[in-house]
């Protein structure tokens, strides 16, 4: 039995982006989604009835964070996340590698795994391809990933070799420790940052792994963004077609238009929530910094053509009070707006898809919100 | 036109307590009555749906917050604070004087109102009784305060004196300058800390300017608790039988409690959402510091009485874990809960009053929260 079943339901000729379908036990996604990111259970500020509103029903959850606290014994104990954080949705996980990473100047790697301290107590800790699947397990996910290397874009290309082979070494031996391998699906990530050849080793060797999907990795780690898409351009038409493409960590809303053009189906990001606690909003006609004095006797809604129940109720004149006055609620209402405003951009360009007019939604998105024309 | 009806339904015989009823246009309201404190026109962390979830619909806003802003200006140009928030249930206002005497060491009180600076911005500014009624016309108050002085509890008989005279002169300046009274209810402040005369000498001269109902001040201030019970014990007998009593910035479940047995109709206290910021629950076995250790695999909720939408839905473990690890959720889990169990507490009061059971109430639950017999 497979834990993940996905159909691409149509392509377009112009462009790679696709419309899909992902089946989980829990529930059917409709591809490219946005899947908002609940680094420890919760998405920042809103409830589980709110994050239903502003996505898809399926969302991230950080390992690595989750590792920490509450735990591996805690979610055993409980039988999984969301038996703990009551979401009924679905939850993809990350594999921890990534944050694990990030820790560059407390940590160590060696071919069994990584060394590194909690960042708060400064405890030695070990995460290993093993110990990062189990603690997937024990959290429970729908989607796992791999545990993987995750170097900077810029590392030398004998670095990013040496590199890749671990990461599908490492790739091998989590996918021969998941112990739920009927219920929670698991993708294996392509590194190789901008080398196309090392790239197109990873495709190869994950392949004959058989993954349930294949998620990009090493993009959107400050590299430039023609550096990001001319991967993406080299990806869409050497990934295989007939799994799911996660790009972990994107993004923003040009972006994410450029994956889904890249055949691209799925995303996540902590940007809309985290740029809302900056008191940002994304709107139609762009971002907006809602503490700017020039909303002060702005009674309109954050965005005009939204339908979201911030929109419907709430004035930029009120949320910028809010916000001033460090009112969390306002940081509520800015992150329900954002994630909202993600959920309709991914609806929308599946709506293009399937009306043959992707590239052309692209295009005007991109000239309403950045005022860009390509 | 009366902006306030208000009717006695029953009177206790072995207490003060009663069961009275608020009519205001924007609707009816039930004593004794707990107001959340919505200090910038929101409730800390909750929407106004959650608000109505947690309250009788009637909640408090500060004027001197409101003042500071978004200010007078905006207030009058949106058409009232209702309008700005959308909250649809009523509002009740204070009169700013309580923050204005709280900056002790940068504010001047002189007959014609006092001068003080602007707490992050240092502007100098000034407030009068004239100024606080129009400001709360502006904000649009169901129920507004008189401006007050508010001495410290311990001030000496002729401070005290001199300032229960002033406040009632202020009174008096504030009755006269409201542009709305048909719309907007209006309360005197009966002060006088410790003294029983000064108390009964504001009660008469305020009784003569014939409020819609009448403050209680200067109690909640930081007097011991068994001096607080004395004066309203004292004030049981004494302040007038047919207007709603208000007794200011209480409070904790037993302060509340006491208020109603000695005729007290309303409270408000920044307590249960403040202590929810703090990791504090209130339950109807005493407070829950949810940080605590004990509760890491208490998967229980955090009241096992509470049917709120929070004890319904998470754990203590879940919720410790959210608080730990800052995530902002667990405040407004906890802040929801906290208004809800003081909405419940006011609930259950009525219906003992209701059924001759007040006392017995009390104690029970003085018993079970505090393990206090009397």
């Amino acid at each position: 039995m497979k834990p993940l079943k996905f159909e691409v339901l149509k392509e377009t000729n112009d462009s790679g982006a696709r419309l899909g379908k992902i089946t989980l036990s829990c529930g059917t996604y409709n591809t490219p989604i946005f899947m908002p990111v609940g680094t420890k259970g919760d998405v920042k500020c809103l409830t589980n009835e709110e994050v239903h509103k502003v996505s898809n029903g399926l969302i991230l959850a950080n390992t690595y964070h989750l590792f920490l606290s509450p735990g591996m014994d805690l979610l055993n104990k409980v039988g999984g996340l969301k038996n703990y954080s009551k979401w009924d949705g679905a939850y993809l996980t990350d594999s921890g590698g990534f944050q694990v990473f990030s820790l560059s100047k407390t940590r160590k790697i060696e071919e069994e795994g990584v060394y590194f301290r909690h960042y708060k107590n400064g405890s030695k800790l070990f995460m290993s391809p093993e110990i990062s699947i189990h603690m997937q397990n024990a959290i429970g996910s729908d989607i796992m990933m791999s545990f993987d290397e995750c170097p900077p874009f810029n590392s030398s290309y004998e670095y990013m070799k040496a590199s890749c082979e671990r990461t599908i070494r490492w790739a091998k031996r989590g996918k021969e420790a998941n112990l739920n391998p009927d219920h929670q699906a698991l993708f294996g990530i392509v590194q190789g940052g901008p080398y196309e050849d090392l790239r197109q080793y990873c495709i190869d060797e994950l392949s004959k792994l058989d993954f349930d999907g294949y998620s990009i990795g090493g993009l959107a780690v400050g590299e430039a963004q023609e550096d990001r898409i001319k991967t993406l351009n080299f990806l869409r038409d050497h990934m295989p077609k007939d799994k799911p493409r996660y790009l972990m960590g994107v993004g923003t809303p040009d972006d994410i238009l450029y994956g889904i053009e890249n055949g691209v189906d799925m995303f996540d990001c902590v940007e809309p929530t985290r740029i809302a606690r900056h008191g940002v909003a994304m709107t139609s006609n762009g971002r907006v910094l809602i503490k700017n004095k020039e909303f002060e006797y702005d009674f309109g809604p954050l965005d005009p053509e939204c339908d979201c129940e911030i929109c419907k109720t709430y004035s930029r004149s009120y949320i910028r009070h809010l916000f001033r006055e460090d009112e969390m609620l306002s940081l509520r209402m800015l992150s329900y707006h954002n994630l909202y405003f993600l959920k309709k951009l991914t609806d929308d360009a599946r709506e293009a898809i399937k009306n043959d007019r992707f590239q052309e939604f692209k295009k005007e998105f991109l000239l309403k919100y950045y005022k860009r024309s390509e």
